[in-house]
């Protein structure tokens, strides 16, 4: 549960990093950024932020705008009918984000799960994406990633887009935002 | 045909405006800047210079860089086998576009097809994109676009890319680069 006045704030936030590196948005693109709180009331550290350029039946570009240290949690994209779930490529283009998928656990990796949440993250094979670096998650693959200090904005291209479908390893999380008035 | 020192040339002003308005980009994508030249002779007039960052079955997603008025010229993009046809979606990252589609002729269109190319330009419906602005281009549908005076940078968000299947509405048209040695 988000209130109006939380969404405002993390919209202009979002909206606001966006001015910062020259990433030009229209002012309905500004008024719909997408803030995915996932209920469980800590914006700060576990949720992002979206802006969806296009989400066609064939393909689906979005940018994710994460605040410093935010934490999009592990999750994985099902096959849903004849889809055999959402493929993804993440490409860094400003900031820093880790990435973590299934693979062999990284020693001292650079980021640890949200304090109370460890139980609902599994996988640590880590990537760092650096601006102009880019990493594809196959389709119904969990992973998981935390910014760095300064934030990070990252373009996400891929196949379809059907939000409500995602998998959350911890049960407690809704990804469908839900306002209170 | 292309000389490797015109591809090199073309190479180092794509990438330097690529640096100019902060997009990042590695050193094997700098090296691999592609540069299409057509065929024609003209590339400063007519052309494009493309980063591909990813092209899977499902989707596909590039840098598209426009020298001053530079041309692409009109093509379309046909069904193969069980795919209707690439749908692209062209999002205006810096400079101005003039995007030329079917449908009711502009009065006055802010830009001409190259000089002695006009019998290939059939399509005159206008569409201007400004940085922020963005426009999907359904399959197997005609469309042309040129640059402002001080170029272009475009993403260009798609299913799947079959650069080789590209029909051009001029047959002299070469898709594909050649290099002389």
């Amino acid at each position: 549960m988000i209130t109006r006045s939380q969404l405002q704030l993390a919209q202009d936030r979002a909206a606001k990093m966006l001015v910062s590196v020259g990433i030009d948005i229209t002012p309905i693109e500004r008024q719909n950024i997408e803030v995915a709180e996932l209920g469980l009331g800590e914006l700060d550290r576990t949720g992002l932020q979206l802006v969806v350029y296009v989400n066609t039946d064939r393909y689906c570009a979005k940018e994710l705008i994460l605040f410093p240290h935010q934490t999009c949690p592990e999750h994985r994209h099902p096959p849903i009918a004849d889809d055999p779930g959402k493929m993804e490529t993440f490409r860094c283009r400003w900031g820093r984000v880790w990435l973590y998928v299934a693979g062999e656990q990284t020693h001292n990796p650079q980021c640890k799960p949200p304090e109370g949440s460890e139980a609902y993250y599994t996988v640590f094979h880590e990537i760092t994406l650096n601006p102009g670096d880019q990493y594809t998650i196959p389709p119904n693959t969990l992973h998981w990633f935390q910014a760095g200090p300064e934030g990070a904005i990252v373009s996400e291209f891929s196949s379809t887009s059907r939000d409500e479908s995602d998998l959350f390893t911890d049960p407690r999380i809704r990804r469908i935002p839900e306002i209170a008035d």
